[in-house]
């Protein structure tokens, strides 16, 4: 495939930005810090050399604009974010800013004056590394950070507040605090977000691009326990045990059967039980556990899906405790709203795909994007994932430019038939 | 029930032995030290009150003897511990030793001179909490303690070694090093133990004391481990998984399984898994589990079955293991011997209660007792079990006088039986 201006000018890109950020291993670029800063001054440069216009909101996420025919018509959004995990890859949220970037100045290239105005935004902290407070960015835009967020959620190095961050950059948390829209919901026609995947599906099946149906929801229990009675492993029968880690083995054993189940019947389910222990203080060899405490992520795209598992495992939960005569507490859990692609984008991607030879499967993101902040305030959505090796979050990500290339053309030919 | 003067004299012992050796909460008897040296002395001022001829071997075992009729007969043995765990209840143990000098006490009163020797052994150092070998006291009478104990196995409290803290006492590690035999399994006719149950089945059935059918060994898996591989909870599709965490959870999920199957087809087992966790250096939430690692503890009065486990539980881990695309890693095991109770001694000690009145069912007993020594040096042996609430190995320990008084009329049915 030849290489184009934008996909070189994408690559070079790319490369400086790496060699500005480098923290080895990997590159860091922190929400509201120096990497981050770094990575939007020179997406700013960018938008100046192809005459945009350039516009930042009070959050400080950068917008940066090619006008179009009509300026009343709602418009093309593209973005993703900049910042990253400490010692994280080059390729994680960057890429899909670079994508948009690299499509408008192919309109330049080509001279296009588009329907409406098209706009990459460059979206502010993204990463839950820093701050404990997912898509910080994206939902200020939209004026949907809760208040308190402003002076309450704290980034984990530095020990200041969010609105410390905003203001030092120049930005104005107050307008954070206030609720302020930046972005009227009504007047963005669509939302594109390219992305790395940021686990092995692609890599398994050897394509170079996916277009994505959804993003996972998920709910999630941090503290949940069981609570047997600690007893003599020798001399307690079977029968006579309040055993909390056989218990709490049977519970999870049943939520793989269940996951195992409902996928079976083609349902969308990821579940991960990511911390399982007995207590250290108490536990030893000879000793039946009495306490187990666990954690448990489940997540799937259809909210249905979310609520169905939840009351399953609940009622599971109830079953087991009283069978096993233990008490099973999952304890309070945390929702966060799957979101669902937009039907039209999706078909409409794949005729481009199909046009240019692509083949882009469709398929799920398991993890959540600033695209989903967008699908729930109603804007038709779309995501295009790229081939990505060794997972995200880590210094070994490893995306090919070619595989970049191949999901700029099919950005390219969805742009093409949007704002014709 | 009248109470004889043998048990008033016991419960005055009890009582005194419990106030010399206090340590809120509970009491202290520390191998070789001076809790468990208290209760040796007492031992021997009671046994100089009913003239009785006193002796120590080499490691400090103390034997206490009524003479018999024949002395060139094997002996009549009845003994247990005077140790007990830091902060433990004042009867695992000492009640064997009590239960046997009440008896000889009973002989005195009845002036009656059984055909052989009847000897009281009180004996060291059995609870694991000091010293990490278990049966010390008792196999350093038979010569049976490994050379290398003396001076490598050490106190966890102290630091010091097992021949310092036998030599501080005036007794000779040299002889315990040597393998000298003090004991001769073929000059000993028979060994009863009484000892509290340390769980809690006596209680549920409302029984006073059980007859012992024999001792569970057990093989233990101290550092099992399942090593997969880390991945984000969201991204990676349940195939591509290599989840340790599920896979352990299986794992211990069939162990138990097999326990039911096993205990179905009325095989004696008790299995369990006392610690059980996720690495917490690295595990979160959101990651599936790159290792957990666990503990087995495997018991059964049956040789055949502990085999036919181990085998088992070994097949299922490499099946796992291969199924699952994770190591399975059980680790070194250790094994100890189960002892099988003399079917003789069974039938006689439920002559005995049939005569008096004492219904006293069969149970195995799920922890190790120095018997299982005797046993294993094919010395005809019984256990009589007294009910006991809350468990052993701590404060709480509750066994009621009554019940004692109905376990020593029990044994003293079967001496009269035995020693006529």
């Amino acid at each position: 495939m030849e290489t184009s201006r934008e996909i070189e000018r994408a690559e070079r890109f790319f490369s400086d930005m790496r060699a500005r950020t480098l923290d080895d291993p990997g590159i860091t670029r922190a929400s509201y810090g120096a990497g981050e800063q770094i990575a939007h001054d020179m997406m700013r440069a960018w938008a100046q050399s192809l005459d945009l216009e350039i516009a930042n909101d009070f959050a400080g996420n950068l917008y940066m604009t090619l006008p179009g025919r009509d300026r009343g018509r709602p418009v093309l959004m593209m973005g993703s974010h900049m910042d990253s995990v400490p010692h994280g890859g080059n390729y994680d949220g960057a890429a899909g800013v670079v994508a948009g970037m690299a499509a408008l100045e192919r309109m330049r290239r080509l001279a296009a004056t588009p329907a409406m105005d098209v706009v990459v935004m460059a979206i502010r902290a993204e990463e839950l590394s820093w701050f404990p407070a997912p898509y910080i960015g994206s939902r200020a835009a939209f004026g949907l950070l809760p208040a308190d967020h402003v002076d309450k959620v704290v980034r984990f190095d530095t020990g200041r507040s969010l609105g410390a961050h905003i203001a030092e950059l120049g930005f104005d948390p107050d307008a954070v605090r206030a609720g302020r829209r930046h972005l009227d919901p009504a007047r963005i026609g669509a939302y594109i977000e390219v992305h790395i995947e940021q686990g092995p599906h692609l890599v398994a099946i050897e394509r170079p691009c996916a277009i994505v149906t959804g993003i996972r929801g998920n709910f999630r229990f941090k503290h949940a326990r069981v609570l047997g009675e600690y007893g003599h492993a020798g001399a307690v029968p079977r029968t006579q045990r309040h055993d909390a880690l056989l218990a709490a083995v049977e519970f999870t054993h049943g939520m793989e059967q269940m996951w195992i189940r409902r996928e079976a019947e083609g349902q969308d389910l990821v579940c991960t039980v990511g911390e399982f222990f007995t207590d250290p203080q108490q536990h030893t060899m000879t000793k039946i556990p009495g306490e187990v405490r666990f954690t448990m992520d489940i997540r799937s795209y259809d909210e249905a899906v979310l609520t169905q598992c939840r009351a399953e495992l609940e009622h599971a939960a109830a079953a087991l405790a009283q069978a096993r005569r233990v008490q099973i507490e999952l304890g309070e859990h945390t929702h966060a709203r799957s979101a669902v692609m937009d039907a039209k984008l999706i078909a409409l991607a794949e005729r481009a795909a199909a046009r240019l030879g692509i083949d882009a499967p469709r398929m799920a993101s398991g993890a959540g994007h600033d695209c989903a902040v967008f699908a729930n305030e109603g804007i038709p959505c779309a995501m295009l994932f790229i081939r990505n090796e060794d997972g995200s979050h880590n210094p070994h990500e490893k995306m090919e430019i070619g595989d970049f290339a191949v999901a700029s053309r099919l950005l390219w030919g969805m742009l093409d038939e949007m704002v014709a």
